[in-house]
């Protein structure tokens, strides 16, 4: 990334090839990244429009919101809406101009690690619907998204390994040797970022480029999400969890059924162990309660990426070799939440 | 139509092909299409959806009702909506479908003429925002579009002839000596009508086919609609006219448009009179104060079709030769609707 990653953006701003200019942040990046765009970009002209941050504004009611500055503004099926944010921001801001007259062309600028190695790829724009993450959306490519980790000095420690959780789960997948999880947990993920943002947004690219809607390899994406996202919706409504974070969320997702890889498919004990151990350097173990996961197991079943009533996991035989469309048992289930609490 | 236009449908629902079953309709398609479906189709299970009819209920909180009761019924991504009703219904259910877990298959049976001939086909779905029609949509195309004009029988005469302004437009547009407006004018419109939504339908379906997004070529199907839109959006917040139907909007925005063709093109003076006249046998002539015309002008300027701020008008050369993108003044926007008002 030594070359200027706004070239294409600057020529086509400065050729007028849009009618007008929208750029979407929230409370966060319009406090704190903007500045950095309008410098780099040298933009001179456009309309801001900020929204509340947060998973909890994910919702039709921000998109809104946005719907309604664009005609405020008036905007036209010849603008462009440039998403400066994370993961929340460029799923909601694709949606948006996805469905605004139609579909209008936006570019996706991500500003944390999540949204640079996963999120701001791979054409899935969404909200929320009644807790139910990313139920609203649908598939829709940006024309351009902009890699710049500038940005990432912004973010806090904590909002800096909350984007660790996705790049462990492309490395758990990845059957590159010099990408997988062995490597990668030999680099510095402070010093080496750039590399990283760079190579593991590429292992999504891949993957999503063989199956754009989701039908079969795709899927493989999901590792850790099944239970993750189950988990992470349940940490919302629920008064015994605090709120976590996608990343933390997705970590527990990935131990727990890396177990179940364990025990169905044989994925190694070894590694199992290996990856745990890791995890645990850098994030903290999460108690539930024997409620909390039987909750968690039923608001599985809601998850939007379980067909026709059926859980279907990603699970791995081993690092590089994910199996899609596996079924498990309740009891199973609740056996990797005890191996996930057990101290090492 | 001698063949049965459901036998596809029958086909997938005994292969069982999908999940579930939902049927949209609204408080009149409950009560005078659903049974007539059902007696086609001999479907056995599925789950009906039922919404309020008419235009000031496409918008966003009608399908969060949609949306949650796909929710309450556990549709996942291999559910089926069939969406039975006029255009506003086939619109709106093609857009909660097409974002519904980022797409779920749907099928379309108009049960109006308008939608025959005209909406439930092309892929444009929608929904109206802040008084601005079909501000929110996508393109998205249903897997099927099933026409039956047994439904007409349902309709009131106001309504039949509603879907008439489309097929005039249609008629409009063709160089098909066969079915141009001077051959469809000889028709009986009531006896002849499924011999009408076979041929007029396919005029829509195969200027479609050439330009999808309407970049360019499809923009001829505006054709009365940059006035006929803004005059219906302006009957339903203006005290001084009363809500008008989409077609009784389209016909004033067809002599109109027709006469501006007639001015700036040379669209022959013969034809533009006996349009008007044949118009005149079906329709009530509306009186625009003027006050009226010059609030449906500022309201035009909303239109979506318009890119850069621009008014783009498809006129007419003549019957069947259009022309995209062309400019008006203000003024011969105001002298147009005065030849609309004088007697013929």
């Amino acid at each position: 990334m030594k070359t200027d990653q706004y070239s294409l953006l600057k020529e086509k701003l400065s050729s007028k090839a849009f009618s007008s200019i929208f750029v979407l942040v929230d409370d966060n990046t319009d406090k704190f990244c903007l500045d950095i765009f309008i410098k780099k970009t040298k933009i001179d002209e456009f309309n801001k429009i900020t929204i509340n941050s947060g998973e909890q504004n994910k919702n039709i009611d921000t998109c809104q919101i946005i719907w309604d500055k664009l005609n405020a503004f008036n905007a036209d099926r010849k603008s462009l809406l440039i998403n400066l944010g994370g993961g929340v921001l460029t799923d909601m801001g694709g949606f948006v101009a996805s469905t605004y007259l139609r579909g209008i062309t936006f570019i996706n600028i991500p500003t944390t690690l999540l949204g640079m190695v996963d999120a701001a790829h791979g054409g899935k724009t969404g909200i929320d619907f009644k807790l139910l993450k990313n139920q609203i959306g649908l598939f829709s490519d940006p024309t351009e998204v902009i890699l710049d980790s500038d940005y990432l000095s912004t973010l806090t420690k904590d909002e800096f390994l909350n984007g660790y959780a996705e790049v462990f789960k492309h490395s758990l997948l990845t059957n590159k040797k010099d990408l997988n999880f062995n490597s990668l947990i030999k680099l510095d993920f402070y010093k080496d970022v750039t590399f990283i943002i760079e190579k593991y947004s590429e292992i999504k690219k891949e993957i999503v480029e063989l199956d754009k809607f989701e039908s079969n390899q795709r899927k493989i994406l999901n590792l850790g999400h099944t239970i993750g996202h189950a988990i992470e919706s349940y940490s919302y409504i629920s008064s015994s969890l605090n709120e976590l974070k996608h990343g933390e969320a997705i970590i527990v997702g990935l131990i727990t059924e890396l177990y179940i890889s364990h025990k169905l498919l044989g994925f190694p004990l070894k590694d199992l162990q290996n990856i745990k151990k890791t995890f645990s350097e850098y994030f903290d173990v999460i108690s539930f309660s024997d409620k909390d996961i039987e909750q968690i197991h039923d608001l599985m079943i809601y998850d939007k990426k379980n067909e026709a009533d059926k859980l279907n996991f990603v699970l791995l035989e081993e690092i590089g070799s994910p199996v899609i469309d596996q079924q498990i048992t309740k009891e199973l289930f609740i056996e990797a939440f005890k191996f996930y609490s057990k101290s090492l």
